[in-house]
């Protein structure tokens, strides 16, 4: 079968790789339909994610139909169509639990990672009856791409653990994918203001489209002081960090307001400034997390029930064979304008 | 009336200052019969904290008998014997209402701050339908004391902000008074280990006694090491900072489980590392916060109650002409294994 | 002033009565600028809630200016605009530092029931600093008049107690106006389905016009079935109950999913049966709450920021000397189709 | 092997049976070596459980050693000594993912009820992953067998679900061994009060050793009015029911406070009145739950750390071919005053 591997840093290719086989009896081998490029496969490719060796195919998001499943499989049977979770979870260790998939002992976010993921023809999913979900008839597929990753981690690590709530102020600081996902979801509870920050006029102005209430291009220095003035000195209740970089971290630190917490959904490859100096007594609350996926069930309800559009996520498509495209897109999305680009099997 | 008086950076006196008079209708004078000296007050006295001016009255902690009462004051009258709150709460502000009673717009951490303090025969309690306690009949007074400030320091902004649940495993690093509070507080929980890390072998000794599990003395350096062992390389689910530096702080980071929170509660006077690259996908939570003594009804219940024996933190007694040794006494900890000082009016 | 009197069981009238005056340092008096009725006036008209003696004026919703404030009220001022809420708190007592207004021990459901109310030119607030709310600039005060029990009591005691969540099921019984104000404020949880339950298809009209996703006239027995079968056998996670007689509430106990909660509104004069014999093992909920309104300044943020509408309950509009046309208009609801009825003052 | 029987209403037997195999990949084998006997037991004796059939081997509870285990068995393999958990769950459908164990699709309270139970040499364990908890070594094994039922039902229907606290007050409404587990287990939380209703003064007297703060017994009708006394008028904030008949769920509607909780451990085979009347304005709550065990992972750290010691429910010990005694003996309880009674392997 056809598929992304990576190379090594800064190298990929489209290339002929085995069919995968089962091999555990809660596995199950999916055809993908549809997948997409998140981020992280960018990181991977800077040679910045020491777990993923060369030779992996990437991937770990994605809709398909079941080619077969395992012995212990319950719910799923060849011809079902599946929507595959970012995160695989036994369900039955310590963590999974407390219902904290991603740290599962032997799953958490592996495909694509320490094992083959989801940017080829087929896919193998372990501990399937826990990390793949049924899609439910007349369900748009493409809609549902994005709730294998980007969703999930907008609305868990960004405004579950924000405590975003109805009447109340937000920031989210970077609108690329991630932030927009936050976006989208942080209006599940009706606050009264949502402000974007980031650097691009183009990505505030689709945030505007997608319900901000107030945008600010913090290329000026100034965001801090605007924000405060916003909020009337008071800084935000939850200020989501959604970059991965000091700055925008310290951003964050800088417009809480007391009481109010900062959910950190950036992956950052370096230490930042904590100033406890000023924080020791706000009684603020920081947030890490990587997504568990334990919202996914909640999502495709308010998907099914027409309460969230995750389609407007999607800027551009693509043919598998053309998935080397996909990826130059994604990858310059200032000029190409690209939030979540969807790749299609022929 | 005689009160101590800090006159700048490594200065204070026992000076003669004019009885307080009532300010505003909601306010009480109180005339102390116990007070006491926090770390804070040393704080203070080094120049620390901008916010106290010389000539100051210091003092946020202890109990007395109502001396005058102001109009608008619906629940004390002369004679009533009631404890001080270190925290000064309208009640109604945006602040109050949220039960975050440190951040009242008119009140918070204000005694032996902003306005004069417990360290004299008498003081003024500003909003004291909020701020102060009837003391209950048969209640032992010198326990009280520690209701004032260490007990919901300890117990807010250690123990209920960290999480501290039945089966789980806490790591306080610092066994002086507040570390010792949260430890003591910490077991209204039954956390299932209470590890307690300080360089003082007797203030580890006395934390054995006070209800820690282990005790890790951390001048070796391997303290990270010794708690990961501990623990079975999971680390622990609270990590308690009861010291304010750079260097405990960052031990939390080092120590704490997947899913764990790190809650400070040290004054800290500069910023520390926050290791994200490390922390970004653990699922961690961080807090801090200044007391609210939301906690203090809560608090009088489980004295009551016996539940817990809060005198144990007392170590030595004064009458209140013998302040400056006092003083002297606590600010030696090392040498005179001082934790809390007694100061009884005379 | 003019005021309208309940004068024993079956009757009322409108009186001239004295102008009310300060009785305690924290009052206010407020000239009423709006007010309304309210189901519980009517409950006190037909002799139904015993601590309300004839000769009360009724009325607890309104709002108004400020006319005279006593020296102890801090924040507000003759002249300024307020909103006032139907429960009084003094914001010291046992039971408002735990925010159950409500419960007040010298405040409560108190205006219209045991002191005068609203429903007059003029009316005495006490506590005033912590019962009423200063009106926004340019904000609807007729929308604002659903903020003094309305919308709190919907969302308190039916949305927020019965945990409505994104993606959540959702039945509300009852569609008059608590009903429908939970209907509006349960949108700010993004639940999937809000099915509406009530036996005037007029009323289930216009609650599909609210934003219910599903109606259920009741009128035929069915409804539990039908319930049932629109959430795939599984019953609902919330079940709201508006109405306060026996019938309706039992409805909620066969309709509740494993796992649910009841949150009852209704007021109820007789008791219920609870059928333990099925729901002991089915790991449900059920709350009684009377409205605090401590989420008063959340439902003022979201109506300020748009999030809300809460004029579409107001129905019809009289001058202040018609009331009890009004009150004719409100105690025919199934025929005048009245929700809420504004009247102002001259 | 042998095993014990339910033949129909008021009949049993000792009876000669297959050893059971493996049904599933899932499956466990386990040999007992302890197990015990509880109050469901003979409600279904008495035939008022209507899913257990007859020829249906009793008993949810026990430890013992893996025999066999089936291919997709993660976990265990034979020899490991494992506590059974009462309620089976596979761990991914609905309820399991929202830890709502007692309502797996395909498991539950199923054993010695829907599928053969433990009361017999071997039993088969369904979803083994999720339904046994490896024995840690040197732990007690008598004091285990407390943690299958009795210990969970005890702490997450009635102390977790009632919300027990810190300083608060509670009543539990039978000292039988459920009552009896919850009095152990609401002292992991330090509430100031418990206070514990009987009709047996034996089972009282146990109470008091066990940590009750007062006992009352309700022989006299009066313990509504002791209890309020007791509480200074107020009620308690978590009233416990652990009897499950109406006469004792109507005696917790009459005593708790408002704002408090009513958590029903009880299985109730009719109805029971709810004086909504008098309940609709207290702000209380009421919880049904069939145990979860989704705390059982806590009260085994509880347990090593010896935070508690459930041996003392221990009163009986007997060979199982004495099985019939021990239900003649945990039968007549007030007589022989067995709590739990402990039957062994030969």
């Amino acid at each position: 079968m056809k598929a992304l591997v990576y190379l090594g840093p800064g190298a990929k290719a489209l290339e002929d790789r085995p069919k995968p086989v089962l091999a555990a009896p809660t596995d199950v081998i999916v055809r993908l339909t549809r997948t997409t490029i998140c981020g992280t496969d960018l990181h991977i490719l800077k040679g910045d994610v020491p777990t993923c060796q060369p030779g992996r195919i990437l991937g770990h998001e994605g809709v398909g139909i079941v080619d077969q499943a395992g012995p212990a499989v319950a719910t799923f049977k060849p011809g079902d169509r599946v929507l595959i979770s970012c995160i695989s979870a036994c369900g039955t260790c310590v963590y999974c639990r407390k219902l904290m998939y991603s740290h599962c002992t032997t799953g958490g976010w592996i495909l694509g990672n320490t094992i083959d993921g989801t940017q080829a023809e087929f896919v193998r999913i372990p501990h399937a009856d826990m990390s793949l979900y049924p899609i439910p008839d007349g369900a748009d597929e493409e809609a549902l791409v994005m709730l294998s990753d980007i969703l999930p981690t907008g609305f868990e690590c960004g405004v579950l653990n924000g405590k975003v709530a109805p009447g109340s102020t937000v920031a989210i600081v970077g609108a690329g994918p991630i932030g927009l996902a936050a976006l989208l979801t942080a209006q599940f509870y009706a606050p009264a203001e949502i402000i974007m920050i980031d650097l691009d006029d183009n990505r505030l102005e689709m945030a505007t489209r997608f319900g901000a209430t107030a945008t600010v291009n913090s290329g000026d220095g100034n965001a801090p002081a605007t924000v405060m003035k916003r909020t009337g000195g008071r800084g935000v209740d939850t200020a989501i960090e959604a970059v991965g970089i000091p700055a925008t971290f310290e951003l964050c630190e800088s417009i809480v307001a007391p009481g109010g917490t900062i959910a950190n959904i950036g992956v950052h490859g370096t230490k930042v400034d904590l100033h406890l100096e000023h924080l020791w007594d706000r009684n603020v609350t920081i947030t890490t997390r990587l997504v568990d996926t334990v919202s996914t069930p909640m999502l495709l309800s308010t998907l099914r029930a027409g309460r969230i559009d995750p389609k407007r996520l999607i800027t551009h498509r693509f043919k598998f064979d053309r998935i080397l495209d996909a990826y130059e897109t994604f990858a310059h999305a200032a000029s190409t304008r690209a939030l979540k680009v969807i790749i299609e099997a022929q």
